[in-house]
């Protein structure tokens, strides 16, 4: 049908791209699948009797205030136990260094919405999170990519790169989305040190960290950049801290927040008045009422115990399956690993044979903000049962050796 | 606290600034204070009972679903409810013309980021809602003011305007934010007709509509638009209209939607990927559950009964104690009443001095895109009990007193 709209879009509406991911979980919800697509939990284990419990009582202690609008800067409660759990994790901050906000997803737009300028240069890892891409392309950000090993950015070329004229850092730590590769300690003091050396400021996104299933927890590197600047480790300011309910709790509730020097926090509280005026405040109450009480913490070790188990079983059936040719990551922790497959095999081909006998991946490319990785694929291991795991691995890898 | 981001901001949000009325939803979170300021819904009639029922059913019967991703689309059942219900009011739409969102204030925020490029002109009432103004102007969008009476939008005053080249009009035509006036039937013909003339679209903003306590039910201007281009009055696509369940539910659920041609939804769709991912699956669900099968239609005749009673009791009380220099409106349906004081009179000052004897509203400035209106003062009669207005207003017309 043709309106007046038509012709009317914003020039920043050609630069939006449908995410791949968003895509493919349309495949994700056929019954017949089995995905290795989104990054979705395991519906299994969500806490849904404590989720019913926490509403009614939310509903019949706060009824009129969960219903009700609510201030921009979100639940007190909810934004004072947040600072009371990253104080145990060393990033000691209050409830003026937190916002809520309408999942993950929306704290990247709104550090868009203040930051970035068309034009702006954001130094990101390679590959890296396709929705952080997504959100920044819009405000015309131009992306410049680090290269990546197993040890996660390279920081030894870092350096040329931060010489250019970089608006802001932006990395995931922990089991990276989506290789699963995790920033060495070594490699987190020298991305301090370089970003301090030139003054560029740090994104930290880290939805993950509290799902390890291997070796010592790594400090964030808001915590250590705060350790080389006060004896005192207070909150350095010049590292933003990004983290989310979706994979501790659950995703359909949309619920995230930000940890940043309360300056930020101000325009960031601005920016959400003119997106959505607020995080529902019945989500916001009634999470709390799941999470506190220390239910959120027995709760991860419910997650860790069932993802070790699912990334261990798809590690032993790639080991069994794959040919030789074959590479993969070997996270410990998060939700994805990561393979390549040979040069010459573009993984947009194995997916539409893969998808044919009902198995669904992520083809990589679309984690490269400039281009690349055309023979990568990203694979979720949280979502799938461990039986149907085995058996997508054998059929994919099946369908690779035709091709190998 | 001086970080590395001091310096980072975007230029837009030099642009951006706080909403006086979000400022002020602080007093009215003040037991003591009689506020007439926020546009809340009374509390004493949230349907809680009803969101109880419903999101223990909801959790009970799709717990998993409730908890898990969702699709940016929106929760079909939902949209096609929604469909439904928009055809009975002669928007003949289905699911695929309806995207909902996270309020409606996302709504505009997802017009603006598809629609507006820096320095785009846009058509507004003056006054007009402040929220419009906040979303569009972190797109760098220019407001043009139309002359407004008792009447709405003076549309004998519109066609300079649109010679100017304008992106889109954006009208509210029912009890308008802040003024409570209603576009009269005339002029919605003649607005359509200036606006097809000159090949300009129209947003329609109408969060109130259902809310009419005298008077007959006037058509939208979407109706009327489709009517004069199709015998069959097949939706035309060149009016956007936006509802919500903000003010016939519950505001604190965050859910509202856009009504546009399907090539726009999906523009849309894009943008709303990259700014939340989805609008909560649980509030889709839950809202879905509450609001099928009659329950929201019935609730909005309570709704009705009671902020009738409420906006007559302040319609008496200001009409008993406001000195004769002082004007309003006489909404016939919807949140709020306009009054204007004399000239020589700033609302600001009586804004300060009613605040002291703990009595709230909100100057009217804040609702002129390009400045003026000092002396006029927005009153909301739908969230204090009558015996507070009463109250309410009786002070305040004691401290207009003093002054006039």
């Amino acid at each position: 049908m043709q309106t007046l709209w038509d012709y009317r879009y914003a020039q920043r509406t050609q630069r939006m791209k449908g995410s791949a991911i968003r895509e493919l979980l349309k495949f994700s919800e056929r019954k017949d699948i089995i995905s290795f697509a989104g990054g979705m939990p395991a519906p299994e284990i969500f806490p849904i009797g404590e989720f019913r419990e926490a509403c009614d009582k939310a509903l019949r202690e706060h009824g009129a205030d969960c219903l009700q609008y609510g201030s921009t800067d979100g639940y007190l409660p909810l934004r004072e136990m947040i600072a009371h759990q990253s104080t145990r994790y060393g990033i000691n901050v209050t409830a003026e260094n937190i916002l809520p906000t309408s999942g993950s997803q929306q704290a990247l737009d709104l550090i868009g919405r203040i930051f970035i300028n068309p034009g702006d240069r954001i130094l990101v890892e390679s590959p890296t999170y396709l929705g952080a891409i997504q959100a920044w392309n819009a405000y015309g950000a131009e992306f410049i990519p680090v290269p990546f090993d197993q040890d996660g950015m390279d920081t030894k070329k870092l350096e040329d790169s931060l010489r250019a004229g970089i608006k802001f850092i932006y990395v995931l730590p922990n089991f990276q989305n989506p290789t699963g590769v995790t920033l060495s300690y070594e490699r987190r003091l020298h991305l301090i040190e370089l970003a301090d050396n030139y003054g560029v400021p740090i994104i930290e996104d880290d939805p993950y960290g509290q799902l390890r299933y291997e070796g010592e927890h790594l400090p964030a590197v808001v915590v250590l950049d705060s350790q080389t600047r006060s004896q005192e480790t207070c909150y350095s300011g010049n590292v933003i801290y990004l983290s989310t309910f979706s994979k501790t709790l659950a995703p359909g509730i949309r619920l995230a927040w930000v940890i940043a020097p309360t300056e930020v926090i101000q325009k960031l509280i601005l920016a959400k008045q003119g997106a959505d005026l607020h995080t529902s405040t019945f989500n916001q109450i009634s999470t709390y009422e799941v999470a506190k009480g220390g239910f959120l913490n027995e709760h991860v070790k419910l997650i860790r115990k069932v993802y070790r188990e699912r990334r261990d079983v798809m590690l032993d059936t790639l080991e069994e399956h794959m040919p030789p040719c074959i590479k993969w990551t070997h996270p410990k922790g998060g939700l994805f690993l990561w393979a390549t497959l040979p040069t010459n095999l573009d993984a947009k081909v194995i997916f539409n044979e893969a998808l044919e006998k009902n198995v669904a991946f992520v083809p990589g490319a679309a984690f490269f903000a400039e281009g690349g990785g055309h023979n990568t694929m990203r694979l979720n291991f949280s979502n799938a049962k461990p039986e149907m795991i085995n058996e997508g691995i054998g059929i994919l890898a099946k369908v690779i050796k035709n091709h190998v």
